[in-house]
């Protein structure tokens, strides 16, 4: 997988396919997409038109998708899989991942697609509705769907060292890759290290911080990590932008990286970190601005937005 | 369950009995035990004394104890709580707890027990060896102790809000309860609030913080909670200790409390908490403290001690 990949998350469906596209000009040959974004469709539509371009063929490309929350009952794993899939007009995935480790009850497609986390929108209140259907069993219907070949590989998100302990234990194929956020605000330094030893690979979403979730009102402007002195100073000293000094930091420090943007400068920007190093006191002094602080918290944000608790890092 | 307990860890065998029969002369009724604290033997050498001195019967007390890593497999459940049951010489358990959510290889009883962390304590550096053994199929043979009547309730310890989200859809029968670290410098307000909503009880283990980590080395004198303005200044205004009022703000918050001590005195003075209430501001001053302070923590301990590597909250 190439350590360098496109986030689709909240790229908006009108610019959608016109985004993929330049992407792909740009260098991008990983996608980090999922159903729960809302633009597979038009994804799938600037994949195509990639391709009948000549720009890419899709066996340079890695895609990977994510298994919504109200999917989990594994009679409903292979069904969310193939909407995914007929959406984005691939005939496999490159690497399919629990989105959360959290069960809500199912949605079927044909009453709300994505479903997003509450059960009945419409109704003022009714909130999020918890499934019984245990992770394992999510687990064991996304291995089926390795068998089936319809992914290559698949993995998890948002899974804290606690359950990946636990999935380790009764994974018949091993998970290839946790996806969590990570930034020089959070490091997890020791879930890495976790799933470094367990030969699991890691993905940073949000490599950039709080950029993300200012649009959301889910981070203040004293967030951002671009101003911040070390992430500076090396920008300066290395003559690069702060985000570029941020996803290098991501890189070299072993995780694959996934920011998104609409700008094709910026998308060419954010490739455009293979030609300086981070010294190790570079590093050491920006991984020292951790301070475990989460941006994307949906125990907080469902709370926040539809009055209903479940945290599930805490 | 009373609220206030009396933790059994780190009490010397040699004191274990004596210091049982000491705390059931000065009130105390709840005893939290664990085959890992090595003293179970000696803490039923001091229930049946209690018993026989007739200061209390046995309905009148409730006994906690908890299943050893090593003994995670199905197989193995019931004949470590056989063991506990037999070393504390009871014909049932109030309440068995998972201790930790990790599973370790099995170590025979007769090769050495309690097994503590370590597979191979005598081979140098043999570390820790992980079994690959899912919590769920631990939990199922936790519910068939309940149904053979071995115990009357079951639980958890050192669970995080994503491990007892899967638990709650896989568990026939519920847990009871839920035991973690909890103090003024690691609040777990939302762990805790999310066990509430799930009508899962909650036993603040360590409720006065740093106390019993100075003897271990993993908390040096600054750690003390004791001194701690919002605590110092209501200990003044109720006449109490510092210690009353960490504990008192413990059961006000909802929590179960298990202190540990040998010394008779400080049994009554720990028991003496009922005759005063923090103020709501007392309570928020107090719980401000929060920095997510975790002091029992396997990861960074195991891995200082034994070189193995194994978080389970991060």
């Amino acid at each position: 997988m190439p350590r360098s990949g496109f986030g689709l998350w909240k790229i908006p469906q009108d610019k959608t396919a016109d985004t993929v596209v330049e992407a792909v000009r740009a260098g991008y040959r990983h996608f980090d997409s999922a159903a729960d974004y809302g633009n597979e469709v038009q994804t799938g539509d600037g994949i195509a038109r990639a391709v009948s371009e000549g720009l890419v063929s899709r066996e340079e490309l890695w895609i990977t998708s994510k298994l919504w929350n109200t999917f989990h009952a594994p009679e409903h794993v292979e069904e969310a899989c193939r909407k995914s899939l007929g959406d984005l007009g691939l005939d496999f995935l490159d690497l399919y991942l629990i989105h959360f480790p959290i069960a809500l009850e199912y949605v079927p497609i044909s009453t709300r697609y994505p479903p997003e986390w509450v059960h009945e929108p419409e109704t003022d209140g009714a909130g999020m509705k918890l499934a019984k259907v245990p992770l394992h069993q999510t687990w064991a219907a996304m291995e089926t769907l390795v068998d089936k070949g319809l992914v290559k590989n698949i993995g998890v998100c948002n899974y804290n060292s606690g359950l990946l302990h636990d999935l380790m234990t009764y994974s018949r194929i091993r998970p290839a890759m946790l996806q969590i956020e990570s930034h020089p605000y959070l490091t997890q330094e020791r879930l890495i290290r976790l799933a470094g030893d367990y030969g699991v690979d890691v993905t940073a979403f949000s490599p950039l911080g709080a950029q993300s979730y200012f649009e959301l009102n889910m981070a203040a402007e004293g967030d951002s990590l671009l101003g911040a002195a070390p992430v500076m100073v090396a920008a300066s000293a290395h003559c690069k932008t702060p985000a570029q000094v941020l996803l290098r930091w991501g890189i070299q420090r072993g995780t694959a990286i996934i920011p998104k943007t609409t700008k094709p400068e910026r998308m060419r920007e954010n490739l455009d970190i293979d030609d300086f190093e981070l010294s190790r006191v570079e590093m050491a002094a920006i991984s020292s601005l951790n301070q475990d602080r989460r941006f994307n918290d949906p125990g907080a944000f469902t709370e926040a937005a539809f009055n209903t608790f479940h945290p599930i890092y805490d």
